[in-house]
């Protein structure tokens, strides 16, 4: 570790925001920060890591900021991790909803860093995981992890919590038959937020009648009703949440979810170590750039040219 | 290759239609189908492969049928690839929204096939160029891909396409700082389909300002307005597309795009062999399980942990 790493290590040991700030900086560029996370990581493992994952405009900023304040009522302190993945379609109103609630940007028991993709998408889940271990380090009592769900990439991020709550709104696609299958396997609670709305009784009886329909797993995720505009419902989604730890605590699934997680992030690990082996042999002889050569003027075919490259990078420099 | 491969490989070749499908469900599958990817490549390279993307209810499904049906009335074959990544948000309008056009279903002069993630981000992008591969060596003059921009996913997918047009619609987010910088990149052409709505005029003024603002690359993506449903604006659409591909033609983007193409393809192909090496040695001693014990029991760092499992996975057998 050089020394600036040893003062960034100190400082997020210290909870110092500063030095938390930019040890997220580290691990969000490519490759990460090995060396911090190696130093941290005696002290991870105490913090509850909770994800928040909907649609777009489904109300998560307003609704985790909500949460963070219920949460420091409660004298826990609190680490907030906003992703956003960089979706070309996204939209703005990931930020422009957002209220800004002052007390939690001045509190010093809440630290709030919004991350977005550098590159790849293996590179944001392990980046966010990364996050989530230095706000446990730092010694946060709670860590809130939010995030778009519109793709394969959130719940590739998510799978870093130990409890997801999807948040849906009344009217979603006009039916919970636009919820497909993969959303059902990484929901633990069901919030149905801006519940004033037209329509929130049916889609709460819709994602009733779904889990009705769904395969016993011991736990059935509890649908919690929500305005975070007013307020209204965070208390019972607190509840919720913590329920939801207690039973992970009284089975056996903790551990499984432990082994779970470690696999998605040691399988990410591995892949943007791959990646990076490619890159390195980009340009030398044998290498990527020379294989895109021949592919792209059509003197070998793509699989086997990947064939022969896999071959190459995979061998051991001597 | 078995024999049956070698009469799908045939079937392709003689444009039989069960064959293509087959061919195509084959690579859809874990790790694809090399050998009939191998087989067919000698008669690929000669379709005109267009891609169109676009958020959800963009009308992109109609758009693609009409384009279809304008370039049949020029004598022109027309494979599509319908690409759903499994969005557990992204809804049930992809499918419901698709107006079922009979004469294109039951014309020999055009394929339509859909295709959905089979697990990973990679797998899909491999698969689509794959299945536009089967399409070209069937001898269809264009290739269609349609795919619903939400994410990094569909970015990957559009990749495989020679000239991309990313379908908007008035509104949509209310503004076009709405679109990130990923879009510019990967537009070749503008359509804001829906162009009867009210709004068409102030989409088209900001796509045109942000052009404005764009560094210029030597063609400036066209602004083409459509009403898919009504068949408005499809010829002029057509005209964009074409007009882009005389562009490529007679400048040396042409190639470099074929070397982008193929190095996306390269990579995509290495990173699917790669995850299926760490696969195949995970449950064996030293592998991911082990790993997982370890990392999941705290016993070890995820770092240290994929540091060794890289070594012992990219050592050859001996």
């Amino acid at each position: 570790m050089t020394a600036i790493q040893d003062s960034v290590v100190a400082g997020v040991l210290a909870r110092d925001s500063r030095s938390i700030g930019r040890a997220i900086s580290a691990v969000e560029g490519n490759g990460g920060s090995p060396e911090i996370l190696r130093a941290l990581f005696e002290k991870t493992g105490r913090a509850r890591v909770i994800g928040l994952t909907g649609p777009s405009g489904a109300g998560k900023s307003t609704l985790v900021r909500r949460l963070a304040q219920a949460y420091r009522r409660r004298g826990k302190t609190v680490g907030i991790v906003a992703v956003d993945p960089s979706s070309p379609f996204s939209g703005g109103a990931i930020l422009g909803d957002r209220i800004r609630m002052t007390e939690l940007y001045t509190d010093p028991g809440v630290f709030i860093r919004s991350m977005a993709t550098r590159g790849t998408l293996g590179g944001l889940a392990r980046a966010t995981s990364d996050a989530v271990d230095i706000l446990d380090a730092a010694g946060f009592d709670v860590v809130l992890i939010e995030t778009v769900g519109v793709g394969q990439d959130e719940v590739e991020v998510v799978k870093a919590a130990e409890t997801t709550a999807v948040v849906l709104v009344p009217g979603l696609g006009d039916d919970i038959q636009a919820i497909k299958a993969g959303i059902l396997e990484i929901a633990d609670v069901f919030v149905v937020n801006k519940a004033d709305r037209e329509g929130a009784d049916r889609t709460c009886a819709e994602l009733s009648m779904m889990l009705d329909l769904t395969q016993d797993r011991g736990w059935r995720p509890p649908i919690v009703r929500t305005v975070a505009t007013r307020d209204d419902g965070t208390a019972a989604l607190l509840e919720a949440l913590e329920s939801h730890e207690a039973h992970l605590a009284s089975t056996a699934e903790r551990g499984e979810r432990r082994a779970r997680r470690a696999r998605a992030r040691l399988r990410t690990l591995l892949e943007e170590r791959f990646r990076r082996a490619v890159e390195d042999r980009a340009p030398t002889p044998g290498g990527l750039e020379e294989a895109v050569e021949r592919v792209a003027g059509r003197m070998e075919d793509p699989y086997s040219a990947a064939s022969k490259l896999f071959e190459k990078i995979t061998q051991r420099k001597k």
